[in-house]
């Protein structure tokens, strides 16, 4: 609990100074003014977080954090809970669709086991922060303790803090956990106030019986547990998971070292919710990858007041949104580093009307 | 003319077997059906344009055309005529939007001069292709002769043809050319058959009244010339420009090549329209790179069957758009190519429900 008070304590607005200043060097570049749109609010944003007026992106990292769900046991996933060890085999072999768009990215990925039902040993190339072999089926009762929730949320800041230490210089989320959607609908029902049934989605891909089904199994986790609305802790403990809270963590770490946080998608984003509701000057930090095809995803960025870059009817998680929104993230830096102003170009920037 | 005629007989239709096949490597990698979205899409068009089970996306151009619009003298643009050699030389020396996006995607920038008002002489690095040295004024008579018309196009076919022939994999439209909204509008409302008003935006940024004189002075043109909106050589010749010829002909060219080619915004739409309209097929081997503010881009894209991959309020050109939509379909193409399946990564595929 000390480290995560401390790393709140940290956590400071951004300044709008920085983005003005950035946007005046943009203004300058050989291009009608606003014409490059999002790429010179990514390039604003960036300068704004950094505090630098050059920054750089030269080391990428995504974390994926990979948990499991005791809430499986109540059929909400259209996969059997083995796949997520399995899953996390195959993010160390290089193989799944996170590697793939990461090496395009130019990012490295970072596996985090937090919470697998599955005894990895010591399983090269694997972060082991194992809080617990699984969270426990919220239907009974809370899926974690409120310590287990803390212990998940520092674990993710600590890695945000060692990775910062090393020059990274840009984060971002992704996990791997069969069921996840199920804790992370629960969560963007209690924290945006919204009906279960309006931010519940098919996940992997159930059948519309089984979504019927996993509807009034969230219900009835609520209904169990009354998670506190007011106390992002409380409903991380009590229906939420083990990846989603050391994605709140890596976010509270980001944003405490002054370090840009891309988030995923539906998964990603409840667990962005958690560290925005911690501490709501977070959203200054953290950029939305995508806008997911889980229904439930919009209500959660509105309610955080961020805009996805990416609508690619994505559905995988791991961080795949986040990788390729980076390269647009780094797109826009581009710009704002290597493009010409009218005077270096003797390009005249009248405007004639 | 022969060139033309040539190239409009050998565009054929891509084949939905080769999609279908990809489909099914597709489905079976380690991810749920149909999880990555448009980036499956992406990968299923390549192999079904290029009919081969392993496209490459290795050596990857965009054509910048440059040309001047005698439209100019009706007040249509923000910016002075004398601004589009200006920038010609700020792309062959490598400080413009397009030189930074293309080097972050890995593409080669290939400028050409298509109907620039000024003389380049024999200027390092520039492609000259010169039609005329600007377009009449539209309000006053055709833009061009049907003959100027169809040495754009052809133009454009050539430097396709030549890059075929170098082995080249992947194209990408842009422009520059200070008042080419207006052609661009001009276009769209004939050949969708909307009102001037409807497909008419500000283009580099105007004012309110400079656009409601930029408005009329389309419609003007329209009445005075009566474009033949069944003959798109008629529309290109009377109300259109040498760079939006010389795009429909890059076009084409990569059609009969069996080429994808990625359209930039509005005025590379405006081109794509037009190839659109002498050969329907040739909408199989476009991607629609993404949404521009500019209003009238929505109608054009909807005629064509096209739905733009990024929406990040760009309206500059040149090929920026395009630049970093390449960068997503390569992304599509590595997960294609580059993930494990599920036989080779050990993971179930099993769905329970």
């Amino acid at each position: 609990m000390d480290l995560l008070n401390k790393t709140l304590k940290k956590i400071a607005p951004t300044n709008d100074k920085y983005a003005h200043t950035a946007q005046r060097r943009l203004d300058n570049l050989t291009k009608p003014i606003g014409s490059l749109g999002r790429l010179e609010e990514f390039a604003r944003r960036l300068v704004a977080i950094t505090e630098t007026d050059s920054p750089s992106l030269n080391k990428k990292v995504i974390f994926t954090f990979a948990g499991d769900h005791g809430i499986t046991a109540e059929g909400i996933s259209a996969y059997p809970k083995e796949v997520t060890p399995q899953m996390v085999f195959n993010f160390l072999r290089g193989g799944a669709g996170i590697n793939v768009l990461a090496r395009h990215a130019g990012a490295e990925v970072v596996v985090v086991d937090i919470g697998v039902d599955y005894d990895f040993n010591k399983t090269d190339g694997l972060i082991d922060m194992k809080v617990m072999r699984g969270t426990r089926n919220f239907v009974n009762g809370a899926a974690m303790t409120r310590d287990d929730a803390i212990r998940c949320i520092e674990a993710g800041i600590s890695l945000a803090n060692d990775y910062a230490l090393k020059g990274y210089s840009i984060f971002g989320t992704g996990e791997m956990g069969i069921g996840n959607t199920t804790p992370s609908s629960a969560i963007a029902s209690v924290l945006t106030g919204r009906a279960v049934a309006d931010v519940t989605g098919k996940g992997t891909g159930i059948t519309d019986e089984s979504l019927v089904n996993k509807i009034r199994v969230i219900e009835e986790g609520i209904r169990v547990n009354k998670p506190d609305a007011n106390d992002p802790l409380d409903v991380l403990a009590k229906v939420g998971g083990t990846e989603i809270g050391g994605i709140a963590g890596i976010i509270l770490g980001a944003a405490a070292s002054r370090i840009p946080v891309v988030i995923d998608g539906f998964i990603s984003t409840a667990g962005a919710l958690i560290a925005y509701c911690l501490e709501p000057k977070t959203a200054d930090y953290m950029f939305a990858a995508h806008n997911s095809v889980e229904i439930g995803h919009k209500a959660m960025l509105g309610k955080m007041g961020l805009k996805p870059i990416l609508d690619l009817d994505l559905r995988l998680g791991e961080g795949t949104g986040a990788a390729l929104a980076l390269l647009l993230i780094e797109a826009g830096l581009k710009i704002y580093k290597e493009m010409a102003t009218f005077g270096e170009a003797g390009v005249s920037s009248e405007i004639i009307n």
